[in-house]
């Protein structure tokens, strides 16, 4: 049986998206992480352009990877310049790797406005690129740009370009869909075509996913013949992203039975999804497939008492198979019975029928009916839980806060925060100023604990919500606070609610802290 | 040609979205704009499971909407209940529509695990349901749920289910991928099939988002001849959501060439698309395809290089086509046409060659770039262009103001606002308390002009929203409040935005007082 391999461009075109920057180290800490996930290659960075990158290199040729292969990547050569002149094709020799991939045009349209050469002088640059390398051994992967894009403007010249790689011993040449403008029935029939006409064995896919199409386009693309599949964690990329591994790689391996160098890792997805979202400090979807918060999460009560018959009902696989987990939404439609079911699934052992059971499921009514929300707030029902369920200690007392937010005549605006609190037999007084009333607390509660439990330095908060909740009563009106705080392993979210924003704030910043504490305490 | 209709499903399916909560004026307010872009059909919710629901009807029985049709959404009769005794069936024939949904069974699974029945019995209430609801009149559209995992599991009897719903006159039998854990050959295959088989002119399609297919699956089905997609603003629902009609509707019509009901409007999708997300309460993602602030946004130099010379290059669609723009991330360009479009539509006599338009151009650009968003809060943006074009005597001078929350050991809480501000020559400086820092806020400020302005008595707040904007930067996050005011005649929106949220609120407030002393100084 063939073996799809997993290209991963995280580090290259996932660091294009708006919003991430990543630093050497950043870079080193994902390479070694997919690295430990299994997947075959990683394509480390553009040498030529990027500084970084080249540090990356020397990084890795010293430390070698246990699984994955580290990919340079580069273009072909200059027009003005032969191969061995050329300072980018030089740079992947240089990054001392097994393998290099370089990426050609095909789209005539780029040929001539882009580059601004002629086309045979491009299938030229083609061919003397790849013979440069391969010459100098190195198995060349041949990125096909725009490959999809110019088949449809000019198809018997992208042709021409493919062939000419492929002739230069190209070890594998991948299909790029570059602008991700492409539909599932074109990228089917244009491959097809493509693959035949040139007698090639297999070939690889690059999508991008500007129509949301790029994993549907790549798997049809493996229905066809394809062996690599290239993507990014999160799909992250410019624009609108590129393909989805995290996607992409389950569908694979457990709904059309393909063998993958990480399958034996599968479980270990939801886990690397989230590691690389906190190293590129982008928020984690909860509705990414397989591995979101909300992915197996279940609200109507038809459907969560159909799952609890037989979860096949509405999921479409085993959650655990993908290191995820079933969730049952509590909502204020709910009855007791989901009240037991959620404390179950929070490892809570709540008879339906005891007096504890009813005494939660009242508070809970209460408490949603002054607009708390647990559903979207689980870190904070868990903490109830604990609290009426288990004995906890008191992390510490508030003794009282006092913000004040001042604005002077000169514009000047200075938010400050004082905390008095006791943790133990300890008096802890102490103030901080912050870019609003909430960051100056937020500050100040940190400050007042963080020499007693130095836990909390390894979480941070994600997320920050305000939902005015009876908007007509206008500045008087109640609002719900929702925060989230992630460590390395996971995310909680709590709530406060009030008509003082100060106060709402105050109890989803406590709970959240507390969150933590508890389970560090374990 | 054969017109698909577009069915939206956001108040229904959408609704169940983690974290999502919408009152009844939210709905109506969502269905009145989706009316205005045009789509066909409109899924209102289930009046039977949800009370405010029925409320939603009642309304669109009284308040017609011009060119979508309101639908209620139900499911087969209740196993032990003739139809006629159905309050569930019975509350679709009350909400007054041209056309009801109900839901029946297709997977063997289903019927003998969760309903409980036997395969017969499922049979005979899709039969009876819909010819119930025929009798009195309706189109009924019938979503066969579990379609396709009905079908892989026992094709016979699935054919049998979607069989007796055509016999019993359904208008339309819609395809549902329920648990979104099909694959588009799959679709593809299945749809074909079934439509074979059972010699239907047309179908509908109903995807979910789990493997991240729902778009393609749905449009696959277009290629098999279906008639009528379902899906959801921005791709909300359960789990992993819908198939994202903001991503299907552009696409058939500017890729596929398929006729739609608005077609005329797609221009208006990326605004659509902000509107519902305003209302949801949920961030709008920068990735989306089409509608996203990234989805025409380059970074790399030679991306943004190429598409000087022609957009084309890095570009699927021109994003004015569905309403948006492309940007350089390191230099943001926007257009200076639609400001004095927007200038004369409020009455403002701006040169689009004037010193002035410019001025005001990059000052727009400025605030936006800071976050203001201007498409919300047009009370803020008549005030700004009022100041740029007219002379406007200022109506006040503030000196200062003091916010101060207090929250004591015995866990009572203060607001405090204290305020000095200069009219003319009088100083003012006093103080009062509130509900909240921002309501002691805004007590204070009426309190010291309404003695020299007594016109304000006439204004009262309405509605106060407060976004945060970068929400990954926590409690540091910038905010966006949004303020809307009313008097006798109008009501205005106005707009702050800071990382303090007192300092955010207090622009929007400023804003919101000087809008009514403006316009009942003319």
């Amino acid at each position: 049986m063939r073996k799809i391999s997993i290209y991963d461009t995280t580090l290259r075109d996932g660091s294009q998206t708006e919003g991430i920057s990543l630093s050497l180290e950043d870079k080193i800490a994902i390479a070694k992480r997919l690295d430990n996930f299994g997947v075959d290659f990683i394509e480390g960075g553009w040498p030529y352009s990027n500084p970084k990158d080249t540090d990356l290199f020397a990084y890795f040729a010293k430390h070698k990877l246990k699984k994955s292969k580290i990919v340079p990547f580069g273009s072909t050569a200059h027009p003005a310049k032969p191969p061995s002149k050329d300072k980018n094709l030089i740079s992947l020799i240089k990054a001392d790797t097994e393998y290099v991939t370089i990426f050609g045009k095909t789209w005539d349209l780029h040929v001539k406005e882009v580059l601004r050469i002629s086309l045979s002088q491009n299938i030229n640059l083609i061919s003397k690129s790849i013979e440069f390398l391969k010459k100098r051994k190195k198995k060349v992967f041949y990125d096909a740009e725009h490959f999809f894009d110019g088949y449809k403007n000019n198809p018997e010249y992208a042709l021409k370009t493919v062939k000419a790689a492929h002739q230069a011993g190209a070890d594998l040449i991948i299909f790029c869909d570059t602008n991700g403008g492409s539909l599932p029935w074109e990228v089917e029939a244009i491959s097809g075509e493509v693959k035949k006409r040139l007698g090639l064995r297999n070939y690889g896919i690059h999508c991008h996913n500007d129509l949301e199409m790029a994993a549907a386009n790549s798997l049809i693309g493996v229905k066809q013949g394809c062996s690599q599949i290239q993507g990014t964690v999160n799909g992250y990329g410019e624009r609108c992203g590129n393909a989805n591994l995290i996607t992409v790689i389950p569908i694979l391996a457990k709904k059309m039975g393909e063998k993958l160098g990480c399958s034996a890792q599968l479980s270990d997805l939801t886990h690397l999804s989230y590691y690389v979202s906190e190293i590129c400090n982008m928020v984690h979807r909860d509705n990414y497939p397989f591995v979101g918060k909300s992915a197996f999460a279940h609200k109507g009560g038809i459907h969560i008492d159909a799952v609890i018959k037989n979860p096949l009902a509405y999921e479409q696989i085993k959650p655990e198979l993908v290191g995820n987990k079933r969730r049952f939404i509590v909502s204020e439609l709910a009855g007791k019975s989901t009240l037991v079911t959620k404390a179950k699934e929070l490892e809570f052992d709540l008879d339906k029928k005891s007096k504890k059971a009813k005494e939660i499921h009242q508070l809970v009514q209460r408490l949603e009916k002054e607009g708390y929300q647990f559903e979207a707030a689980e870190g904070s029902f868990k903490l109830l839980l604990q609290k009426k369920l288990k004995k906890v200690k008191k992390f510490f007392t508030l003794l009282g806060f006092k913000v004040m937010i001042e604005k002077r005549q000169d514009n000047q605006l200075i938010s400050e925060a004082t905390i008095k609190l006791k943790i133990d037999n300890h008096l802890e007084h102490t103030a901080a100023e912050g870019d609003g009333p909430v960051n100056a607390l937020d500050k100040a509660l940190r400050k007042a604990l963080i020499g007693f439990y130095p836990v909390l330095s390894e979480m941070h908060l994600t997320d920050f919500k305000v939902r005015v909740l009876d908007a007509k009563r206008g500045t008087a009106a109640k609002v719900r606070v929702l925060i989230q705080s992630q460590d390395s392993q996971e995310k909680w979210t709590t709530i406060g609610v009030s008509e003082n924003i100060i106060e709402a704030s105050w109890q989803a910043l406590v709970d959240s802290v507390e969150y933590k504490l508890l389970k560090s305490r374990k």
